[in-house]
Order: C-alpha cells, then sequence, then structure tokens
C-alpha cells in the first residue's frame, strides 16, 4: 500500500535540546587512563535532560557513555566515541552511535528505537552550543509512522542563550510529554 | 515479489529466557563512582545463559555492558542504560540498546544481528521475574526471513519457580541449539 | 521506483583492513576485575587506522570499546562482546556491535551508519589475521545508495605479511580518502 511505502522510505525530520542542568551529577569523567591529560582509557557515563526543540516541554532525559578516543592538542579538544539513548517518555526512546568532537559538529548514527521509533533508522546531526552543557540535534528518521505532532514543533534556532521554558524546566502540567523519562 | 514484502514489514515475535545460574562470575559490578550509593560512574558488564521460551534448549548467552544513570531511592532501584547482545550458537546474534529498570519492565530497541538475524530491525520487552537472575524477552522483529521451528515454541508463563529443563541446563545433545554459544 | 527497490534489497559488499600501527596508545586494557587472568570486569577501549582493501588508500580510524566476557582458558584466548565505529572522512561512518574472539572469526551486526551509511544495516564478518594489529573485514550492507569506486576496490588478500602502500601510511595526497579520519 501507498502508506507502507512512505513509512519505508520517507524521512522525518525531529529537533531536540540536550541540556545539562548540573543537577543529575553528569558527567562522570572516569581517569581510568590514569593519565593527567585525557586520553584513550578514560570513560565517560552521562545523562542530560532532553527538551522539544521549541523549548516549551521536557522530553526525558539522554543516557550512555562516551569513551574518549584522542586528545587532538592543536585543536583543543577531544575525540569521543559516544554511544547514548534519547528517552521520550512514553513516546520510547532512540538509541545512537557515533563521534562527538568538542571542538566540530557530527552525524551519528541511529541505531534503533522503541514505542514510536521501533524499527528506526538514519541518522542525527549534533550541533554543540556551550561545551558541554547545551546541545542542539536534528534526527533524520526513516522507517517509522508519522511523529506526533507535539515533537514536530519549529525550533528555536541554536544559540549560547536559549533556555527551556521555565514551565518546562519546572516540569509542570503541560509542560512535559506524557510521562516524561527523568 | 510477495516475498520480499513479507520479509520487509511482517513482525516474527520470538520469546527467550536469560537466567543467571551463577557460574560466570557475573554480574562485574564496577563502583567507579567510588560512592556507597549506586551513582553515575558506575559500571557492570555482564553475561548470562539464554534458553528457549519452553526452557527445553540451551541457545547460548547474553554478553554486554549496563551503565548505571541514576539511584532511583523512591522507587527502591535503578536506571541503567543496556548495551548487550543476545547469542544463538550458529544462528547468529541480536543486540540491543534500551533501559533496564530493575523496578520496572522496558522494551529496548533491536539494532541489529548477523546469521539469520543479519539486518534485523524492531524492539525487544524485558519483563524481570526475580532480580538480576531471571529475565523473559518477547522480541518483535522486522526485516529477516522465518525463524526456524526450533526457536518459535510456545513459551513457558513467566513465573518466580521457571527452570530449565535438566537436559538443557546440562546442554546435553539434543537440548541445546546447533553450536550453542557459551 | 525500481531504484528505491534496489537500494532496499540489494547487498553491497565492502573490504578494509584495521592495522594497529602502535602509534595510537591503543588498546588500553583496564584490569577493572583486579585478577591476574583476564575476567569479567576488564574493559578494552581501542582505536586503529583503518584502509581500503587494496591497502592504497588510508580510510580514517577504528573507535570502540571491547568489553572482556570469558577467557577460554582452553581455547588459549578470549571472547569479547566489541561496540565500535569504522570512520570513512567525508564518507562517514558505520557502527557495528557484536563478539570478537580472539581465537576465530565472527560475524558483526551493523547496527547504523552516517554520510552515504546512513540507514545502514546488514553484517560484517571480520578476519583476524595477526593478533590484535592486522584485521581484514567484509562488511555485506542493505539499504543504501551505490557505493563511490574508491572504496570498491579489489583487496589484497588477508596474510601476516599484508602492509600498507607507503603513500597510504603516510597519508600523502591522493593516497587517503577525502578528509579521512586521524
Amino acid at each position: 500500500s501507498s502508506s507502507t511505502d512512505s513509512t519505508a522510505t520517507k524521512v522525518q525530520q525531529l529537533s531536540v535540546y540536550e541540556l545539562n542542568e548540573r543537577d543529575r551529577g553528569s558527567p562522570a569523567y572516569l581517569r581510568l587512563s590514569q593519565k593527567t591529560v585525557n586520553s584513550l582509557g578514560d570513560l565517560v557515563p552521562f545523562s542530560n535532560k532532553l527538551y522539544t526543540g521549541d523549548l516549551k516541554k521536557r522530553i526525558g532525559i539522554t543516557a550512555g557513555l562516551c569513551i574518549l578516543i584522542k586528545h587532538e592538542e592543536e585543536k583543543k579538544g577531544d575525540r569521543y566515541e559516544a554511544i547514548y539513548s534519547f528517552y521520550f517518555g512514553d513516546y520510547g526512546h532512540i538509541a545512537v552511535q557515533g563521534s562527538y568532537l568538542t571542538y566540530e559538529d557530527t552525524y551519528l548514527a541511529v541505531t534503533g528505537g522503541s514505542g514510536i521509533f521501533a524499527g528506526v533508522s538514519g541518522q542525527v546531526k549534533l550541533q554543540q552550543i556551550i561545551f558541554p552543557f547545551k546541545l542542539f540535534y536534528t534526527f533524520y528518521l526513516k522507517g517509522i509512522p508519522d511523529l506526533p505532532a507535539e515533537l514536530l514543533v519549529t525550533a528555536v534556532p541554536p544559540s549560547p542563550t536559549v533556555e527551556p521554558a521555565p514551565e518546562a524546566k519546572a516540569c509542570e502540567a503541560g509542560a512535559t510529554v506524557k510521562n516524561f523519562t527523568n
């Protein structure tokens, strides 16, 4: 049927903000390399908060692991291999894997999902706004039914001054997705 | 062809049991947070045994990593981000990623597979029976040919008293899949 | 259209070499089990170099984590769960997950990708040539447009004596893919 064809081939775009509000003990930098400069061997479990692209609703959290791959002295930054998930409350989650560079935008692989994201594939653009506290993501998703209007909002353009709506930050009724992940 | 359409869109259901028989040194709780309560920074590599849903055949093992994300005091439990694989002997394996909550069932993403599971997508329901020793999984799989009858057995309903058949536990001939993973 | 059908169902084969030239501080064996023999609890972040199958061009790097699952005394080797990515410079990357056995070839799951590999699925055969310094991979990829000719070269058959072309090892102009990952 044409609806099946559409599900299989259509690319849907979805924007979210990941914000570290410094209240989750994240990131946990594990200096297992035992070296003074960031080095292969260091591991960084993390979990931040997730908001809709218009910053009006709290969605959930991110959760996962960054693996320090290489310190880039000349770029004043680091290369990580990042493996983590984005949690959307009752909607489900999206799993991703790819590089996180502290000095440059990257694209990560969308490796799968649950709930409304079951069977998803595609990629996601990671834009760093303020390291490592504010990030903006644009997902390019295939293989899933039409996303709900609540998630398909017009994004606030990324800038260092973006902040979630106070109601969303406070997780007030009407300012979260249903059963937002925390 | 209609067989191609069927492979692409059909959802196949597959049930398995994961049992920790306390003979693999698993889990290895690495308290890297150096805190007395489970905290972000702790990592938990693990590997348990895998049986068919009817508990009559040993299939293989699970293998992977749980990342402690958050201790939930009020729920008397923990949130983990889990990244692991299910090994099915000569049949191949299924990779998954998602949340493991010690106090609640979850759905994880199926991120890929090998052998008969090459190119698989979908999700898997995780039901905890006895923490952390007995778990029941129901996979919802897309994108692969029809699964073998040996795996599509009628599951024993999950309960705290379930046990593998003695022949399967002993890995006797006829009570394992071919070249079961160990 | 027939081109859509072809993208969805065609399997494309891609060969690459992963070489550890001992200049990236890799692997970092983290003996977190605190045991004298390799044991569950040990983690091994790693990053090696990636060359085309004909060894004439430097492509990029691998980056990720091996999780020690089981020491196999009788096989004089170890079972790892491996979660890592292959980086192809401007082309993008491929993420994989599955078992790495130090004593036997394996197939890993392709879990996703970015750039020209966005939306990819399939599996990859890992052939170990010299542990842990030389490996040969054959990817079987679905769901993506035709791969560029630069990557679809005739592979040098795997053997312990294979070496990258000196120009590729030196990353000279014309002997790398565009903006090769380093």
